[in-house]
């Protein structure tokens, strides 16, 4: 391995942020891409992206373009974008739908499923049976798209989450959903940066107002008031809260119960109440979709949130889900990639305003942009020193930059 | 050698295309540009960018600013564009015409030749014989200029090339031709891409609709049907074309005979049958140019092609010449300068309309930068596998690449 | 030490300029920024920068972004713009005027002198006191801000400085000025290579005419003639000026005899004598702004000029002064920053004009952005031989180049 990135590990200390070159070398950008994002399993969408037989959807990670299409099947496939012949892509647009494959280079036609099936002046001897696209490992859990990279996927882990995360999100019924919009912000920052200032609302007082207009200041996993006296009164009204809303969620068969993550736990999932009698992500607290999700016949002041690790947060209310994939770029540039997915009967300007549905989580991402960005300058600097979490705030990133330094170790 | 080259070349099979590393790792870049660019004759334009004595031309191959200019004894010659005092750029425009050299930043004056014959303030012991410009190799074969930037020019194969392809060059005269319109397109692909997709036509058909209205679909080494009878069909037709044609070019003194790429070669012309009437490349096949190249009285329906490893292509009609030279930018980013030429004293407006000129190839051009571009996308990818060439239609790639191959082998 | 910058080094000659890699690679950039930028006294502006308590400025030097604050105390000071808690930078705007320094991100607060006050969650075991922000060496010689990055600056070297600047500076009451002008201009050339080109005036005939209609066209420092008797009659005629205006100077009590660079001094101070009775560096000579510095009552026509490497030149005439600071981005890209100043109470457009005041050298600059530029593009040919130095015009560049070099010998 890198010496620059087994040093750096070295001097890791848990329960601080992480050591200077892990944030900001190439070194390591190298290392997360090559032990991270092509071993894990990483969230690029969710099976709203493809509705239809022959929807497909290119993602770009690192140096890889991949084809997500259904086929004609109706199952979800993934693939690499290069063209068994001379390598080009074969999915030149980023979107699309199309009844076949063909590499736009020399007409190679390939089935949804990715098997090559006509090839002109190759001559006789050739096997188009061994020339189809080379697949990647993708699962939905409960309409969430996994992807794994990797030539042996970790099934194990996959199965591990899938038997926690999937209760929580199959309730919202995603192949009954669209994606009202997706918006892509490139944050010059490295990805680790974007990702811890997700697993804290410590810095939201004072810079996510919109956002705090309907969520909690506390709680959740993201701390309470240093007075320990505030403190308590407000562990004990968020308790009484919860306590008269979980027969609701039990009566219509929400999961509820905190998944946590820990030691053997590389996802979150958290049900928490929306604050002042909101029930959406508005400015106004009210749904930005007049026809809410499928199971909702009433609006529901919860909102669900997950996490996991290295790449994705998600948040579902009533009439909206909001998923986030992390995609980095280089060590210092990162794309977040941001869809709304609304009711598929949901008509826009009819059943919802597309700048209402957005407004609060655009502002929220450009604000954590921004700090995502100063944070990448300030570590920059000779002057960095890794500075402590805050035990009651900011206990996740512990958890994600402990996680990401085992994935180092695991190496060694 | 690095390692990244000397893994990949151990890895090339010929008849597939190149392994990953070759095209995208700025490893094999860096050995291409010590190796190839700096080794190897460069086409880099003609007599007729420097036409008047006085007139210069600079160009720039990776590191290197090239001056190209004509002296007072009409001779073309080649220096490097840095002065003997500081190392400032002699030249600062693109092009000029200058009675003499003379650097802007403490106006040292050279000859046309290079030589420096005034510097003011270095005393006494100064020697201005020691301090001309440093002179490039320039040949030129029938006013097609060669460039070599070896410190030992291989002048063996330059004359071998000279043998060959003088005869074709010389019976258009080229210095009786002035240039009517340069173009220079940058891709994003490996400058390997832009050649292998420069030396096949199998891509015509779905690609160049404009080429194609005046181009043979088949033959020149650019392959045949798949139907046996088709091709035998498609063959016939073609030979008895030649069969009648033949005895015209004789008695025009026109070369005719193909030079064809073999081990010992990395040159080749083939002179070719425009189809449907056409006798130059333009959009209705009618001469682009009212006043012919020198030698044609009348319009000719052949089209003399030439190719040159590792960098040029050229096509020339009865009323124009397109000359093609591809300049590596980074292992990802390649400049692809083309130049149209035609008869001195051609009237812009009068005797050709330029957009009428240069439309088939501006179209070309564009439709093969995506294709390139597309490849590079493609090929960075971990799904990217060496694929198969066409017999039929990709032998030209196949000497292309194994030519490549052997000129790092060399090095081994 | 890097290969490149050791064997650069033992082909260094004295009297000639830099070895091709010193200039253009990457691996000399490196070097530079940690042992030379990263080692000496920069110059960064001056106290009219910071003009009242709670003024700030950042300042970036390659990877460090700095705060540079005056205090409640008055004291100017320096520190890593990073906040002690997860890195973000403290400060987010080039400049402002605050009460404390408070991180955005989470609102950690610190005092102008860079301790800690407050922070927010971090629970009963916090030590605030070992928390402040890392200070960076700062040192004011009579108004001039010099920076040092290292762990443990040179102060030695900074008292010589001082002890032969400050006499000339303090005669200036910077304290009383303030910055009517910055400005900042990015050059596509080596840092040292902006340097060489600022300490020779043999290119400025042929560049310069806004600032040759004002500045002396030979002597301190800048050459002579070439014809032997052209020269003497110019050292006489000059020598006949300065003994005229000497009494002058020591009427007023201002430091006039050179401070020469040599092979114990890094910096140079030369007062001149300015052409053709102007007494300001604008278009007709005279004064840009009416209210002249303090310690005029009179227009003078003279101007002081100071020189310090690796990254200063500073001019002083009787109405403004001017200052810049050298600060490399890469191994071809350089920021060149530019500050005016004038007194305190002069008001824009009643007693000065801003383009009047700014013109010659906005101008001067970008002509020289423009010799820096074709000298790198040059430098980084094959055909780029280290050239000789005129000794009568040049010999302020060997005198940085020798310098330079000792930095790197120093580390062999």
């Amino acid at each position: 391995m890198n010496d620059v990135v087994k040093s750096s590990v070295a001097s890791y200390q848990s329960g601080f942020s992480l050591p200077q070159k892990l944030y900001t070398s190439r070194e390591a950008f190298d290392f997360d891409m090559q032990h991270v994002f092509k071993k894990h399993w990483i969230h690029v969408g969710t099976v709203a992206d493809v509705k239809r037989k022959g929807d497909y959807r290119v993602i770009q990670i690192d140096n890889n373009s991949i084809i997500i299409v259904r086929g004609q099947d109706d199952e979800v496939r993934a693939f690499y974008n290069s063209c068994r012949h001379r390598g080009a892509k074969v999915c030149v647009e980023d979107k699309g739908h199309v009844p076949k494959l063909v590499c736009p280079y020399h007409q190679w036609v390939y089935e949804l499923d990715g098997s090559l099936i006509h090839s002109s002046r190759m001559g006789e001897g050739f096997n188009c049976d061994a020339s189809g696209l080379k697949p990647v490992a993708l699962e939905s859990i409960g309409g969430l798209l996994f992807m794994n990279l990797s030539e042996n996927p970790d099934m194990a882990a996959l199965e591990q989450m899938r038997s926690e995360l999937e209760p929580f999100a199959a309730f919202y019924q995603l192949d009954k959903l669209k994606v009202a919009h997706e918006a892509d912000l490139i944050e010059n920052a490295n990805w680790k940066l974007v990702v811890e200032n997700n697993r804290e609302c410590y810095h939201c007082g004072a810079n996510h107002p919109e956002l705090l207009r309907v969520w909690p200041p506390y709680g959740v996993g993201f701390g309470w008031p240093d007075d320990p006296k505030e403190k308590q009164a407000a562990e004990e009204k968020l308790n009484a809260l919860y306590d008269a809303k979980i027969p609701e969620w039990q009566n219509m068969g929400m999961p509820y119960e905190i998944v946590e993550m820990d030691e053997n736990r590389w996802y979150r999932a958290a049900r928490m109440l929306l604050t002042q009698g909101a029930v959406s992500q508005t400015m106004d607290g009210q749904p930005a979709v007049k026809k809410l999700l499928p199971p909702f016949s009433e609006p529901d002041n919860s909102s669900l949130s997950m996490w996991t690790h290295p790449n994705a947060w998600l948040h579902f209310t009533c009439d909206h889900i909001l998923s986030t994939s992390v995609l980095p770029l280089s060590e210092d540039k990162t794309l977040v990639r941001t869809r709304w997915m609304v009711r598929e009967d949901a008509v826009e300007g009819e059943d919802y305003d597309l700048s209402n549905l957005t407004h609060t989580w655009i502002q929220t991402n450009d604000q954590d942009r921004m700090l995502a960005e100063i944070t990448h300058a300030g570590c920059l600097t000779d002057g960095y020193i890794p500075g402590p979490y805050s035990e009651d705030s900011e206990s996740l990133l512990q958890h994600f930059t402990d996680w990401y330094v085992d994935q180092i170790k695991q190496q060694l």
